[in-house]
């Protein structure tokens, strides 16, 4: 690699109020510095969107520290070594984790905030499962069904049963014997999750009718809610909780826009209703279940193989500066499935 | 008893639209009709004035039905046997359960909800403690902490410091070795919660600045959260939680005044917190720990025995016409501990 090797890289400029905005994060160009021993550099070739990437803009309290100003925008990704002076990550070796919202990931045990995983060789699976389903977000799913002790003959509720996590979630809890129900955006999606995923029945969040909807496709009401968007829909649900249920709490994207300096979102009106029904919210975060993850990614690849999970995605081509307005896909419920970027290509 | 004993008994004719208003109840005088085997005529001495007479007033989803319109309005009260033909309850029996809001029970296998509890004679405590520190109040406190797991050395927050509930839960977090932080109404109630309940801190929550006293007695955060409130203070103590908190919801006071046809409160913003600090809210009501009241009851017992358990009661003079009025008090907030009705005297 020669000296002017150039990285192009979102910084963090501003704190997003609401939507993303022009002017939150800027690309910027600039040069790799020479590696020093103990330093990889990687090419990312796709990046992983998530709700959590807005999360991680916010000064909240959240999980993880936010990226702070002025820094690379933390990401998820896939890329390619190619350049090496360590000797765990060759040239050419495929790697995992967080490269961040950039072309050139320096990686370096000192610099990284997790260290990258290298990825078998030959991959057992397309690259881009690596961030879906064979990823954190299909280990988010299988990690949520296993909290919730979901039971064969349980009705659950899938709050985004086409998005990355809730599509597999969704097939996870139909292996288990369960009754599933999906709630999506459209009837388009509302298909594909009945006839592609195999839910029993699809809730469109979108009609006019969708807590009719919800209620005639709950019949014995909710043991179980896989909840990752939060707001009316998770309010409603509530409502027809049995007794003993619980909900899994993955996520709240219906509120991630709204953070701002430690405010909240709509509010929820019916959480009362855990006491009347005696359930349970169980907020989660997969990475505290790495002691599963070996567990999670054996039982998922095990489906893939026997051909019993379907995954979609959505590859956004363009490059890095496509990352922003491919985030907002998921806000406006754009996408199917798992959302990446292309940053490279081979 | 003659043929012409008359009960005076409250009768739920309306659904209440917020705060309970005149005509919701209506206090009617009725012939009691002799009585035949297997019934037992039962004369209140006191009422349990609870949070959870409001919600049996409303038409919501529930943990039991809604009081009928025109039905007895339902309601825990402790009274003596003045008339049996049945031998489980002879004359001058003091028992326990659901008398409702009336002078005269008709204890009725067929009518009544749940059988009542013949308590012991002698009466190991006072009578009223009976719907207090060692009934459903006490034994509610005694499985919140159980089912939060306290641990010595952890901090719990306690919504109603010095509520019925509240004031027990707070002390036997106390002798866990927990720290235990109150929230409470007003400088008096905030200084019996320390002086008196022994309550590490107490927060005020009528001061403008109760969100920094929360703050600040909470400086290593919050691990449960006792609550019985709900609304803006819950929705604060969302904030300070602390990774793997547990929230035993017992009750959402806040919100039971604005419940009519199924709406609810002014709703939790901050529930996504759940989620950053991997905690639980589990919804749990005393009738489902059936077999724990033993336990409770000896724990309790030892506790009062010990001279470690001080309990407060306000028991508010005047006869059953009073009861709308007194329910009101639990709302504003005016009571110390227990709220009890006296309906009869010996």
């Amino acid at each position: 690699m020669s000296e002017t090797t150039v990285n192009r890289a979102f910084r963090l400029r501003k704190r997003p109020n609401g939507n993303l905005a022009d002017g939150d994060l800027e690309l910027v160009e600039e040069e790799v510095p020479e590696l020093t021993d103990g330093q990889a550099l990687v090419r990312t070739e796709l990046l992983s969107l998530d709700p959590t990437n807005r999360i991680w803009m916010s000064d909240i309290r959240g999980y993880m520290p936010a990226v702070p100003l002025g820094a690379v925008m933390r990401g998820l990704g896939v890329g390619e070594v190619i350049a090496s002076r360590r000797d765990d990550m060759p040239v050419g070796a495929i790697v995992n984790g967080f490269l961040g919202w950039q072309e050139l990931c320096l990686a370096d045990d000192n610099l990284l905030e997790a260290p990258l995983t290298v990825l078998p060789d030959p991959l057992p699976a397309p690259l881009s499962a690596f961030l879906g389903a064979l990823g954190h977000t299909g280990i988010t799913a299988y990690q949520g069904i296993q909290l919730s002790e979901l039971k064969e003959g349980e009705t659950i509720v899938i709050s985004a049963a086409c998005g990355a996590v809730g599509s597999i979630a969704g097939q996870i809890a139909k292996q288990r014997g369960a009754r599933v129900v999906g709630v999506a955006g459209g009837p388009e999606k509302c298909r594909h999750a009945v006839e592609k995923l195999g839910y029993d029945a699809c809730v469109d969040h979108r009609a006019d009718d969708w807590r009719e909807q919800l209620a005639a496709a709950t019949p014995d009401g909710v043991d179980v809610d896989f909840e990752s968007v939060g707001g009316p829909i998770m309010d409603e649900v509530l409502m027809h909780l049995n007794i003993g249920a619980r909900i899994s709490l993955c996520g709240m994207i219906a509120e991630y826009n709204t953070y701002n300096d430690g405010e909240g979102g709509s509010g929820l009106l019916n959480v009362g209703q855990l006491i009347m029904q005696r359930a349970t919210i169980r907020g989660f975060l997969v990475l505290d279940y790495v002691e599963h993850f070996e567990e999670a990614i054996n039982h998922l690849a095990g489906m893939l193989g026997e051909g019993k999970l379907h995954y979609d995605e959505t590859i956004v081509p363009g490059g890095i500066e496509k990352a922003p307005e491919a985030l907002g896909r998921l806000f406006e419920g754009s996408n199917m499935g798992k959302l990446l970027l292309r940053v490279a290509w081979d």
